[in-house]
């Protein structure tokens, strides 16, 4: 059995559009593992970001893949879709025959394998998946240590048989993407408090819990269900190494615990973010909408427009329903906090347990 | 502050239609706060019952009742919902036409609180918020420690605004009957290990933890998160002490961590419970369904009728997330076994703080 190589079993969640190397240099530092999502870059890019961490740190770095099925476009249900949003697209000025479904997301292929074998990270992470077993033997070859995230137990079972070091079991709670893949069914994932011990009993590798953890009482409570590590992502979305809009920063600062839902407006896949007026009158879950990473073209000017405008009407603004009890602070700051706090936890309950 | 009377802070969640007067019994003597659940019954039976339970224990004692708004009966609607539910009483050999709406479960009212008066139970639980102040104030000044559930921060500060005494943080894993009381939305519930600690910072009053604890490792992380207490209901339908249909039983022997679902096809307001084939075919959730607790009584003769020929596929399998967790057991046993796990994981944990 592999363990994580950081110092502290903590990751920082890599955040595709929320977050570059500053972030997870920060982290590193700090003892965590820091992580760079690789979904929204080019291979080039993703070359220069990890360059520019290895420039300021070697310690340990994790780089995460999306390893979806691309979807083939399909112009009528894109052109439905557009229709739904005609009225928004007019409402901002936006000229609907100019919007674009390319992808702004792609699947790891042979390009990013590539990288892979040329930076030589220690740890890869998959989510909704993983990769053909050609390309996972190349990463592991690497020497990288491949997780992946699990919503169900029947998930993790799955990633253990098909060759992941690590399961990251990904509770309801969770900001973002759902990691799920063998089920499309939002309703089949459990909070977190009864997947992960139930994910622990199922497979033999480490679990890394995620999900819903924004303190020390979190991860306090993650360990006493069994997880061999923390992955924690909306509490760093609020510090100055995220690259969020203001908007997303404001609506994070006021986020309260019963008003983020799951919704697939944004990308055609189901991720959980505070609801704003594009997740209220359109989702929060759509059949209408494109398949992922297709959706996103459609919401992309519509984001931009109210933005320029000052306004996150139309921005995901990712959250888990622990947003509010993150609070703004420097990555190494917090890092070390949320790490003392969850030791200070666990040493108290001890005497509890007298 | 007033904590708990019982000698472990661990309540066996009050089940109505699943136990009687033996699992609060046996749930008292080993220590813990047996429940006895008054909804689904008359006051003169719910006297009988304390009765039994007084002639066996003097342990401190939780009386739990419903406080919803009695609905007024829709002959639209609940026409509407019979003939959607046609096809199952033909196949079932069903005479609609003898289909009732009469309520199986009725509000705390005048009656109900006369049996708290001259009964003084320890702990009077409340679910769908607290009755009207009048009643409340009785069932107070009987002595009663008051207690409510809470499935958001709001209805948490609302209950302790309102005069309960100690909140019951449900987490959206929680099988049975969502207590929601603000909000309809059932998107709007988190995970425990998110709501838990939220609500903590929220309300001065103890919190009770609920919801998707089956063993030891849920009962630490629960107070990791900062609960007072903790309730427990999936795993103690597994002891011979519960009422439950050999359906039931068998179902929670089998019992997934994906396979359960909310649910509002058999009372008319969410519950979680195993998916069954009324529940995937006519729910899980359905806008169609009589206001609760009308549409229980269309879908009685159905499950009577399936039942009969061993069958579950119409009745109500009530479920946390983790039923997979809880095992086949006596409840004495049980509650001291779930008790040792948990001081062990806690003792356990403070190692790991070192």
């Amino acid at each position: 059995m592999r363990s994580l190589p950081s110092m502290l079993p903590l990751i920082q969640a890599p955040m595709a559009g929320a977050q570059g190397p500053e972030l997870a240099i920060t982290v590193c530092k700090a003892g965590g593992l820091g992580s760079l999502p690789a979904a929204m870059l080019t291979p080039d890019r993703l070359r220069e970001q990890i360059a520019t961490v290895r420039r300021e740190t070697d310690a340990p770095l994790n780089v995460n893949f999306f390893c979806h099925a691309e979807p083939a476009p399909n112009p009528e249900i894109e052109a439905r879709w557009r229709d739904r949003l005609a009225r928004y697209y007019v409402e901002h000025g936006v000229d609907a025959s100019a919007v674009t479904v390319a992808p702004a997301r792609a699947p790891f292929g042979e390009a990013a394998c590539a990288v892979v074998e040329e930076t030589r990270p220690a740890v890869v992470s998959f989510h909704f998946g993983l990769p053909p077993a050609e390309l996972l033997s190349r990463v592991k070859a690497a020497g990288a240590l491949v997780l992946s995230s699990a919503t169900t137990v029947a998930e993790a079972r799955w990633l253990e048989e098909n060759g992941a070091d690590a399961i990251i079991a990904q509770g309801r709670e969770a900001g973002g993407h759902r990691g799920m893949f063998l089920s499309d069914d939002i309703e089949a994932q459990p909070g977190l408090i009864s997947l992960l011990p139930q994910v622990r009993d199922a497979v033999r590798v480490p679990v890394v819990a995620a999900g819903g953890l924004s303190d020390g009482r979190g991860i306090a409570a993650a360990f006493a269900l069994g997880a061999d590590a923390v992955q924690i992502g909306t509490a760093y979305l609020r510090t100055p190494e995220a690259t969020i809009s203001p908007m997303h920063r404001a609506a994070l600062a006021s986020a309260r615990d019963d008003a983020t839902r799951l919704t697939n407006v944004f990308t055609g896949r189901p991720a959980r973010g505070l609801v704003n007026r594009f997740v209220a009158e359109v989702g929060p879950m759509s059949k209408g909408a494109p398949h992922f990473p297709l959706a996103a073209g459609a919401a992309a000017p519509l984001r931009a427009a109210a933005e320029k405008r000052g306004s996150g009407d139309f921005s995901p603004l990712w959250a888990g329903e622990a947003a509010a009890l993150a609070r703004e602070e420097g990555a190494e700051a917090m890092t070390l906090r949320l790490w003392a706090e969850g030791q200070g936890v666990m040493a108290r309950l001890s005497e509890r347990a007298r």
